[in-house]
């Protein structure tokens, strides 16, 4: 992996750059549509590339694992093979699906044990594990695997996770340093900044990290229900510790004003399932604001979801039909709305960076953050 | 509304004809994909154009009228805008719904009450309504109101309903008749031969219908449960009735092999939910049989659904990958396998139009009838 720097805003931390993968470029900032199970839901892989030029997309090892299994994602040649989309891939450890989905788990220096949430098995990650899964499903980027820890959470619970967190970050790295690829093609480790809400944990844990040495670095444990100052300051202090040169990756963020405020602080990659989930019950996000497009007031509105898009069933679908899809539990509107949703925040990165590269990010950013929370 | 026959099969009584519309031509015989709700379900209008290539969709009164409602459908210039198909739509009158979906429902002379499957609010069909909710939908071809009788059927039951259906009938043309469209372009109404499975009462009912001397006619009340062969005795009875020179449809037909039986016998028109509510549960429709993609066997096989197909889906997505998705519940498999079956059901079609004007239509039906009912 190789990641290039082109330009950097004068009034912000923003940065404009490239990430080099083996398949293919990312134009940084980027949003990463989450894909789940192997699908960005409800959408088409046609469609990600040629509708929303999605540049690449995010899978959960957790799902993976599951369902279709290892054996099956080894034998179709790995996850691009399989899903059909030859552009990057990463792929999060497992750990964040294991401590939300799980109902029965039990974290111990070894690794989890958890029992899954479809037939009840029982199964056990641990940092070592999750690098051989992340090696035979193939995403160019993967993670290390950590202890996502809640929101709120006690200061000494945080500081006794990142250690625990820490030391299986390094049998990650020794794992990942061990094996190879299996697919004739480069994987990445990016190892995952934790430390809650607290400035010092978070302060030892990015300096732990940056020390590592990876290709890139992520920062966990964020948008788990704090307020959004808090996300930020946190954000502010990795970042002034985290390597300037290398990708920052914040994971699971978040509302489209969570997306240019950290872009503002240094953040170069975002993944988050709002666009995609909010979609499916008929949220909206714009470039004026949000539209519930549940409400009676768009039940008579013919005009299209977006006369100034570029996106095809913006300028198809009239915001009474999607309504009238949503409200009727359609598929179809599930799929627009996605489209919808998806091609937004991507306009919103790629402006960013056309912004960051024109040098006035900081001031678009300040007058878009304050319509993108509009409800309409 | 005009159809002109192009060729006929010398061995059967399969016809090639082209039905001309204000929104385009459809070349016959046809299948019409059923777009329920103002939507072929998980399908985008785009691809219904461009991928799949439907000539006419099929809406429903019934949906239409509860879900968005005639007031939204006219404010919206009609259903073709509503939902934005420039191509031709078909409605059905509401009838089978109400027999079908309703739970309280009660037939009289003046014509039948019900309680929506959605909020149980209660509301009256009558022959008269039927024609003015489908003027307001504004489909290009509306069907006439009838009783649509359930299998088995007593035959007093089945005599006594087709008077009543005929009757129905004479005030759905007046109706009709003595009502203008809506939107500025032509609507045609097509009666609809009832009578099960009782061949005096089919030949009553199709010498009726064919004296109202209206555009095009119409078969209902099969394929609800009676052997095949009764179907196809039915449809060969009515056939011989109705006008050689006017289209003929076969509503709610069927699998690909009552398909190639019923064009042999002289029909033109078919719609069905089956390769659409079969995609989404997983089974699919192919040249050489039926695949059950959720069984193990398609588990890790990685060729394509359909190497042979013009279908993009068909080329790359492999059989495990979909079974991936139908297992995993996700939207995509919906979506994968409906594509895949509505573009088997035009491709069956559309050869066999090509078979008829070829004129070897008997010979290739024939050989087709023996593996499309193939378990592979």
């Amino acid at each position: 992996m190789k990641f290039s720097l082109e330009a950097k805003d004068p009034l912000s931390k923003a940065r404009a750059g490239t990430i080099t993968t083996a398949h293919g470029e990312i134009e940084t900032p980027i949003f990463m549509p989450v894909g789940t199970a192997g699908t960005v839901k409800a959408v088409h892989q046609r469609e990600l590339e040629q509708d929303i030029n999605a540049q690449i997309i995010l899978g959960n090892t957790y799902h993976l694992y599951l369902r279709p299994g290892l054996d099956i994602l080894e034998r179709a040649g790995g996850l691009h093979k399989f899903i059909g989309w030859d552009r990057p891939i990463l792929t999060d450890s497992g750990g964040y699906q294991v401590y939300s989905l799980s109902k029965v788990r039990k974290i111990k220096e070894e690794g989890v044990t958890f029992r899954s949430h479809i037939d009840g098995s029982k199964h056990l990650f641990t940092p070592e594990y999750a690098m051989d899964i992340q090696r035979t499903i193939g995403a160019d980027i993967i993670m290390a695997f950590d202890e996502c820890t809640p929101y709120p959470c006690d200061y000494n619970y945080a500081a006794a996770s990142i250690k625990m967190t820490h030391r299986w970050l390094k049998r990650c790295c020794t794992r990942f340093d061990n094996t190879q690829p299996k697919y004739g093609f480069d994987q990445t480790l990016f190892p995952i900044v934790q430390g809650s809400v607290y400035k010092d944990l978070r302060e030892k844990s990015a300096e732990f990290i940056a020390n590592m040495n990876r290709e890139g670095n992520a920062i966990g444990g964020l948008s788990v229900g704090e307020p959004a100052e808090e996300m930020y300051a946190m954000t502010e202090v990795v970042c002034n510790i985290l390597p300037y040169e290398k990708p920052r990756y914040l994971m699971g963020v978040g509302t489209p004003i969570n997306l240019l405020e950290n872009i503002a602080l240094g953040i170069d990659m975002f993944d988050c399932v709002m666009p995609t989930r909010n979609a499916r019950n008929g949220m909206l996000f714009t470039r004026n604001g949000l539209i519930n497009i549940r409400n009676k007031k768009w039940e008579d509105d013919f005009s299209p979801l977006d006369a100034d898009s570029d996106l095809h069933v913006d300028l198809v679908t009239s915001k009474a039909y999607l309504r009238h899809l949503i409200h009727s539990k359609e598929m179809l509107g599930a799929q627009i709305a996605t489209l919808h949703n998806l091609h937004f925040y991507l306009w919103l990165v790629k402006e960013a960076r056309k912004r960051i590269i024109a040098g006035d990010f900081y001031e678009w950013k300040n007058k878009m953050v304050k319509v993108l929370g509009n409800k309409l």
